[in-house]
């Protein structure tokens, strides 16, 4: 079910934000709207720490060093959150690109984060507070 | 002249929405949005790098530092960046906290927060990116 | 060919940084000042918008929604960043979670996620900056 | 007490790391080493929640808006959190910018942040992360 709701803006606050929309890309004001409520959200989830989320660790490493790989599937196996997929992508001859999307509290998942980010041979590690979609309609 | 605009968004949403206005203590829909446009825009301000912005710059530093006080205010003085004011807190018998606002363009005016943050006996720097309150009605 | 040098730091300091370095797992204190030192390396990579990275886009959408997958399609094959690889996630009948690896000038990167974040029916996106590796040894 | 520790690096690590130093304006490797581990350590603080920080909070707000001085200074003598002090800074005929300084855990500055940017009329707030510098040596 949609509804409508309306928000007062002075004049020139209007016409700023029909700037940024277009600057982005919106297709219209509504669009742009719900996008703002929906990233102010899930920073709220992330920030609470209670319901689950997801996150996405990416990894830039070298694939040359010796037992990285295994120490990095034994990490997403130990973890408490739990890795749905990892994609695994080759930037050159030395440096590997890895996505390892995983569910679970955001202490879990940054838990995660940290441990294979820590690990020696991998080059640069973050972690991106993504969202399980449910609370976002 | 303030205007009037409407948006649709499914009823969940905006459920959401409403829990995220009682939590952060706004007091109406119209607020909680207007605060999450202007955010974007001073977000896009110093980005774009073109509009004069404000910056806040916070130093933690040790006094008793030689020299340390002399080189922060010549820093400022020679800033391309206009600083407007500065204030200075004492935190305990060794640490000051200083507050430096300034504007300028986004370039200038993290410019002069590196060249601050970087000073020996500087403990811990940051810079805040604030408005002059021009474009946000 | 690897280096070593030395830092100069006060004890207490050390001591502060050695706890940092057991909390987030990093086996020794050379890998953690390694992991400091390029985390900052990526971020002036991004600031300074010259050479080539690597971003993950992460969107979080509604696959029912008419068309969605067609546009994301194409504003992928438009881009000038070049796309490396795309994975996609079932999080539950109605939200998919997309991640799409790019690399190319930090703008177009950029402007490849918002075109993307702002599509009516994607529900939440965001940009985490990567790096090719090459200047990271 | 200073103490002494070596790090090892790639050579070219290290000669990325050096021009970072001069980009920065950094006086010596020691010096940006320190800054690097402060400011992780700073986060570190944030994010534990536990110990005493010191948090810097920025408006910008319309001074002619009815009520809203002595709503901002109520807010700031009911908070858990201690105001140090606050500087304000007139921008122009309309636009106030002011800077309010507060200790205390995290969550309670978060709060007083969060009490203060959501009030009708302040267009623009945030808040910088900064620190007793206790644990900073």
């Amino acid at each position: 079910m949609v509804e409508r709701f309306s928000a007062s803006l002075k004049a020139e606050l209007l016409a700023e934000f029909d700037r940024f929309i277009s600057r982005h890309g919106y297709e219209n004001r509504s669009e742009a709207i719900r996008d703002l409520i929906r990233t102010a959200l899930v920073a709220d989830e992330w920030q609470a720490g209670k319901a689950e989320v997801v996150g996405v660790v990416t990894l830039v490493y070298d694939h040359h060093r010796p037992n990285l790989l295994n120490r990095i599937t034994r990490i997403q196996h130990e973890s408490p959150a739990s890795v749905i997929t990892t994609t695994h992508v080759h930037l050159d001859h030395h440096n590997c690109l890895e996505i390892i999307i995983a569910r679970g509290k955001p202490a879990q998942v940054r838990a995660l984060a940290d441990s294979l980010t820590s690990l020696k041979g991998v080059k640069n590690g973050s972690l991106s507070a993504a969202t399980t979609g449910r609370r976002l309609s």
